[in-house]
């Protein structure tokens, strides 16, 4: 292995990386992947708890996606997606408005998380354009929010960690500050409380709804944030206060979305439509890049025109409504109606939550434990009754993620947030395995 | 097919396209992929003259290909990218660094053309900011750009068409005036010209070169301006100014590269490295999205430093180095390799050119042929003299694009630019067949 991580580091440069840190610590280079496992040069195998980066579902190398990939590829590859269609495509749109929230029903395909809220976000634009509200040009985000890396993207990003540097390349946008559950400012608890904290967005919007054209939210669990979770009440409050003022309202799923908060979307808990629903990561089970940007008739309406009328959206990109991932993304609709998944998490789900909740007891660096579906969150705090954090130089999440991986698990916390994410395919030996490991990995790193 | 074209139509919203034009020309549903050709529900050919929009290198569902493919989805279909690594990512640069331009050296990857435009223009812009030049904040694009859709792209891309409409949503760019060879300003013709046209970009740098951190460019070839071909001159003034101010040099091989130009690169004719290098789509030889980002040290030596110094450049994809478009790509060089690809374009590309212009010869609206390696232009004007162009509204290379439909061909010409951009293993049969169909149809509408 060392020979390939030498090769590793003359050339690449890993994504979201200090390449400095890979001195001590060099890339571990992955030879198979086999359920939840991944498993390096030397044999050595990793419980991937966070689903590679929160798309993996069905297991690592799945036969029956590797199959599905394999005979499309055999019949074809890809083709170009204006003015031609392919079956893969056409099945995906069916199969994903069975499963969306009631009301959507136009599909735009995108590469990617980012390139779907990019796409969302100019469609949102051109469509006020288009119907005549030409003042609606302005975007509403939260705090903390995350939507993707490129510069529209990250301009409706909140994580000033990812966009600060980058401010004079983005737009401005209207940024209310977000539901804070953990340190409630109203004091209320998770399960009592009427998203008092809408106030600010209600606020927002209020006093600037004439300008905004869309508010793009991550619905019920801001992952990157820290898997930040918050209450459905908000947004019931938000798609009432969008309809009264005429605002599209995105809902970003692309982390949300397959099951992960244990319902197929988030927005369902709020029982609401959203405008435009952006997806992918597990769209594809954890395969390819591949999203779709999902809409209401409304907003394709208003670009149907004569040609001369130049309403088109003239946004694509090459590989737009690529046959290989659609056919990934078929299969994986299929396993999730054939395999039941989303009934058959809930026990999972349960599983999961019981087995850490048992563990953390007698740490006394647990802020909070909070699970949403398919995810759980320890945050780690310096202090449980002020909930103080630690000082992010200490590194405290990084420290316990290379003892975690020493272990076999794979957890790669977000600051001092240690949270599970698992394939869905995982055993309840495997949890318990993930979550041992992770316990002690805090309790090494702590000396407890 | 027509059920299939209905239920296409029920929910999808095809790229760069109007819908309502599918009214009367509904999407062609394909059902696989053979060589040059797509094939039809009705068993219907065309001979794909595009490469489905540029991408496709080595004929659709390319066996050779499809097999690397299902072999890596066996073994890993993907792992997160964060302090993991794999073979076929590690295989990719050091096979993509052997026929790059020397002095490159550090590979950041993304999903699509696009993302690699964002990736390369951030990390200009913390370079010169982590370098002490933070004055250093702005970009400069030609006129006719194209470098993509989403914001930042979309910012240094120069087309009105594609947008205008977004206009505040976008950053500010420089924008000299570019080559325009067709229709040159200095009355040179293409063979004897020094690039006076350089001028524009000089001035623009000599001005504002405290403020600007880099120049993008397609090199050779701007495409999406309808396959516009300039001079190797101009990239080598250009190398030489940005030397001298320290601007980035970020050269967009998206289009251009994998021997599209008859060269590997087209930075090649000028015999110069850019800083940055973006490359995609041929990249996967049209499988999937998959981009690169190829670049001097000096720009990973900028970031490389303690954590705590914040200066890591935090941008990632969920999808970032995904193995299975790694071992396409993989394959894809190797096929480039053991086929001696670019040598044997040569010929065909000598070939395309006497095909084409034998027969364009008594056409009195060809206002110039122009070819570069793989990449046949055919530019339709009112009149030879004046060049006028055809009025847009028209939309002559629309018509002309149906009637070669029909016949078998897929063009989507860009306006009135019909051009032949093929599959590297298209016969001479095949391009015989494919420019008699093009010009078989000018002649058709034009009533010849
Ligand atoms: C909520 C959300 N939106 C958008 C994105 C961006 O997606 P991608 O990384 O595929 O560009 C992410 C990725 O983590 C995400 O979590
Ligand atoms: C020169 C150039 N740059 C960038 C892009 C954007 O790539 P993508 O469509 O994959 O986003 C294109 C696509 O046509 C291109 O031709």
């Amino acid at each position: 292995m060392k020979q390939l991580q030498e090769r590793d580091l003359k050339h690449i440069w890993h994504p979201c990386s200090q390449m400095k840190d890979y001195e001590t610590f060099p890339p571990i280079v992955i030879k198979k992947g086999e359920g939840v496992f991944l498993e390096d040069m030397n044999g050595k195998k990793y419980l991937d708890a966070v689903s590679s980066w929160w798309v993996n579902m069905f297991g690592h190398s799945n036969q029956r996606i590797n199959d599905a990939l394999y005979r499309q590829a055999n019949k074809l590859e890809h083709a170009i997606f204006a003015n031609f269609s392919h079956e893969p495509a056409i099945e995906l749109c069916e199969k994903i408005l069975e499963v969306s929230p009631k009301g959507l029903s136009k599909i735009f395909f995108g590469d990617n998380g980012s390139s779907a809220v990019e796409i969302a976000l100019k469609l949102s634009f051109q469509y006020h354009q288009q119907i005549g509200k030409s003042k609606k040009t302005r975007f509403v985000a939260l705090t903390d929010a995350y939507h993707g890396e490129t510069i529209g993207a990250l301009s409706v990003s909140g994580c000033e960690l990812y966009n600060k540097i980058f401010k004079p390349l983005m737009f401005d946008v209207i940024r209310p500050t977000g539901p804070d559950c953990f340190r409630c400012p109203y004091n209320k608890d998770r399960k009592h409380c009427d998203a008092e904290c809408f106030e600010h967005m209600e606020k927002a919007i209020i006093s600037d709804h004439e300008e905004i054209s869309a508010v793009i939210i991550e619905p019920l669990l801001q992952c990157a944030a820290g898997m930040k979770m918050y209450s459905p009440i908000y947004l019931k409050k938000l798609r009432e206060i969008c309809d009264k003022y005429d605002i599209n309202l995105i809902a970003d799923e692309i982390a949300a979305g397959f099951g992960r908060t244990g319902k197929m979307f988030a927005c369902e808990y709020a029982e609401i439509t959203p405008d435009f629903m952006c997806v992918s990561k597990g769209l594809t089970a954890g395969y390819l890049p591949l999203s779709l940007v999902i809409m209401k008739d409304k907003i394709y309406d208003a670009f149907y025109d004569d040609y001369t009328t130049l309403k088109s959206f003239l946004h694509s990109h090459s590989y737009t409504g690529n046959p290989l991932g659609c056919a990934v993304a078929v299969e994986t609709l299929n396993i999730f109606k054939d395999e039941d998944i989303i009934n058959k998490n809930i026990e999972k789900a349960r599983y999961i939550e019981k087995s850490v909740l048992e563990k953390i007891k007698d740490i006394p660096y647990v802020g909070e434990y909070r699970q949403l579906g398919m995810v759980g969150a320890i945050e780690l705090v310096k202090d449980q009754e002020s909930k103080e954090p630690f000082d992010w130089k200490d590194r405290v999440g990084y420290q316990i993620y290379k003892i975690a991986l020493e272990k076999g698990v794979l957890l790669r916390p977000l600051g001092n947030i240690i949270y599970f994410m698992p394939p869905y395919v995982i055993t309840k030996k495997e949890i318990d395995f993930m979550t041992d490991v992770a316990i002690d990995s805090i309790k090494e790193y702590f000396k407890l």
